[in-house]
């Protein structure tokens, strides 16, 4: 290491939607609102996955989760696990002489293979006590010295926690105001039906992202403490969509659609703002760059398939960013429904691989207020979508989002936009192989030499 | 330890159906025959599961493979493992003393919960010198002395290999003499089609049978060689059943009814068959009775669900010995397809839990020239099951063994036999949350207070 060392700071939330102040929503995030006006929001940023476990070892890898392993959720029964010659970000900066601690959650395994100095505050059941996450990690930083960090905080909010609210709001955390929503005040969004429950659901919702703003806004008043402001980059993101109906562990806008928000010291201005496709695939490229870091030699998996953001912080529409691909297999061990997707600026196009299979729907979910509401109200639908339409799928959907932004318009049987499902099709068959697909139909081998 | 050592040879053969010459089988066993005639045959031996990782799995937990996290094969893509709090029964041997070894194929992962002292000549792909695997394990036997020692030979024979034969036939092997079949002798198990295709893939099969087989012959030798015949408990069996059409990756009889052979230093007599229905799941007890260990304390999956048979080895029907469990999940990753089952003498039945899903077919079976020649005639059959009804299947099947030994005349929806399908759905169930199914039905924790 030469020069100012090259920190960093990974922020990642736990179930947090497209729900920022800053891009209009309606939730009061005033540290992440700064944040933004410091750095670079992505308005158009998408989990490659809608899966704990799985968007994480994403975000750790920077490969899609069916090349990585991690199929669907890590712990308990699920047992899924990063594949043993995978090399992750924090080893491959650790490798680089990086000090590297976790604070929080993780949810991806086998930890070895993630190999962190440190883990603090392991997450426990129903904690959120963001205030003592930020101090430790800032009594972590202060005591790297100058030596290079790479800091990942995994907050559990705003995951629901089975508690009375839901999300943990049944009691005060320790220098954190409580931002109480009532129920008649929140947006509900597309994908949700306004029921008295789900407006109920939504409001406890938005306490535990504003919460979390808050435990944001600490982590970076320590990291400014440690006088790190100006040589850190900073990464606030969240691994999936809302804990709601048809977000959560979905491939359709809500579930992948998240907040992006990228500080760099090096920025000229603040308050930007990129319209950019990108994918959590590029946010491990993206964080090597920086650190001017490569991926190991002789590499199973290289190239990774992300790029990095660096050099787009600054412009507003970038030329050749305008596709991202998703991709989902589990998310509890027997929630098997395996979806490929790519989605334009324009279109987005699913291929489920087992139509015949019902949809599941993850237990948190499941047992959420919103859920049982809609469940126990005929008629009720998801947005615009029946429960019928949502739990039965056909193998191939295409969405005209210009039309139809939310999805439900499906034509992929249209002949009129023939074409445009030909090229969905190919590009997705071209990324299955490229990222070496377990599931392409009569390929035994994805890594084979015919792939 | 105090007194004579309790050594333990666990012999696994790959793939090996209950083809033994010395139990009327077509085939050159004379090394297992003589085996045999030294200890207890167990006529009615049944693995718990019917995909290699997940077999050996239970034999190293003696837990089903939906309770110790290896749901299906655990190479490449694959991925999958035990669960991380999984005591297996190499570790617990090593625990109370014991030295431990493995020859050959292991297939289960992580390597670190089952923390053999030696991994002797780890498979390679095409290579059966089942020679060198009695030397090197004769080698490292007598390097123990007076050490009690555990001793696990994986064999890759009679697995499919991939070359023109099939079945590793396309060379010699040191000190192997090679017994050719005839592809007009072979006999045609129940589950196949007369077709001379298959014919040779069996003519072949048997070949390795042969080539096995005399290396279980040279293991026992240097067991004898080494002045250990007399302490050591013996025992031969397989993972699961044939490489061939509805065997393999089944749970109908084929796919598990395998070869158990036990030999114990204290028997009175040899030469005996044992008529209890025994499940893989009662090797790991067997074991531990046989070295008086006992599984840990606090461990959360006591207790193990098995049973020892060494009660039962000089007893050709002993009573209570009457039923076994099977379970499938997967085989590869992308072959999801659960099933649960119930065996007793009369009547087998199975719950498939997604009868919407076609019936994956294990890679190497569908490249066989047996699968590619059914498919190739019109109107062959498995056996006396048509194509059509062996891969979909209903979500029940009730089969009455005494009539209707081949299981093809389903009776789940037969009136008359509405009071056993009650009966055996009631013990398929109790058995389900007994053993933690993570697919029970709205079931999220089943290690939950209500399971």
């Amino acid at each position: 290491m030469t020069a100012a060392p090259r920190n960093v700071l990974l922020m990642v939330a736990d179930d947090h939607g497209y729900d920022l102040g800053c891009a209009g929503g309606a939730v009061h995030t005033p540290a992440l609102d700064r944040l933004a006006a410091e750095g670079t929001l992505f308005t158009d940023a998408y989990a490659a996955v809608s899966s704990c476990s799985s968007s994480r070892a994403t975000l750790y890898t920077g490969l899609y989760a069916h090349t990585n392993g991690m199929y669907g959720l890590s712990h308990d029964v699920h047992n899924f696990s990063l594949r043993d010659d995978v090399k992750t970000l924090p080893w491959m900066l650790k490798q680089a002489g990086y000090a590297t601690a976790i604070v929080g959650k993780l949810h991806v395994k086998p930890e070895i293979l993630l190999d962190y100095d440190a883990w603090l505050l392991p997450e426990q059941p129903g904690i959120r006590d963001v205030a003592a996450m930020a101090h430790e990690a800032g009594d972590w930083i202060r005591a790297q010295g100058e030596r290079p960090f790479f800091l990942t905080v995994g907050y559990s909010d705003p995951h629901r926690a089975g508690d009375a609210t839901q999300f943990a709001n049944t009691r005060d955390w320790p220098q954190v105001p409580r931002h109480r929503y009532a129920p008649a005040d929140v947006r509900i969004p597309s994908h949700l039906p306004d029921l008295p429950a789900v407006r109920e659901d939504l409001a406890q919702y938005c306490e535990a992202v504003s919460r979390l703003d808050s435990g944001v806004g600490l982590m970076l008043a320590e990291l400014a403490a440690a006088g790190h402001a100006d040589d850190t980059l900073v990464i606030y993101l969240s691994d999936h969509g809302r804990a709601f109906p048809a977000a959560k562990d979905n491939l359709y806008r809500a579930g992948i659609h998240l907040p992006l928000i990228v500080r760099s010291p090096r920025r000229n201005s603040g308050n930007l703002r990129c319209r950019a496709m990108v994918s959590w695939v590029d946010i491990a490229p993206t964080i090597l760059d920086w650190a001017g870091v490569a991926a190991p030699a002789d590499y199973r998996y290289a190239p990774l398939p992300g790029r990095s953001l660096l050099p787009i912080l600054e412009t507003p529409n970038p030329a050749g960013w305008g596709r991202v691909f998703a991709t989902r297999s589990f998310h509890e061990i027997n929630q098997y429904y395996p979806v490929r997707s790519v989605r334009t600026r324009r279109h987005s196009y699913f291929l489920n691989l087992e139509p015949s299979l019902t949809v599941p729907v993850a237990g948190d979910v499941a047992r959420s207020p919103s859920w049982q509401a809609i469940l126990a109200t005929p008629g009720a639908r998801l947005g615009k979508r029946t429960l019928d339409a949502f739990l039965h799928r056909p193998a191939e959907e295409l969405y005209d989002l210009a039309a139809d932004p939310d999805e439900v318009v499906n034509l992929a049987a249209d002949p009129a936009h023939a074409g445009t499902l030909d090229e969905l099709r190919a590009q997705l068959a071209a990324w299955r192989i490229a990222s070496h697909d377990p599931w392409m139909d009569g390929v035994t081998d994805p890594f084979g030499p015919a792939h």
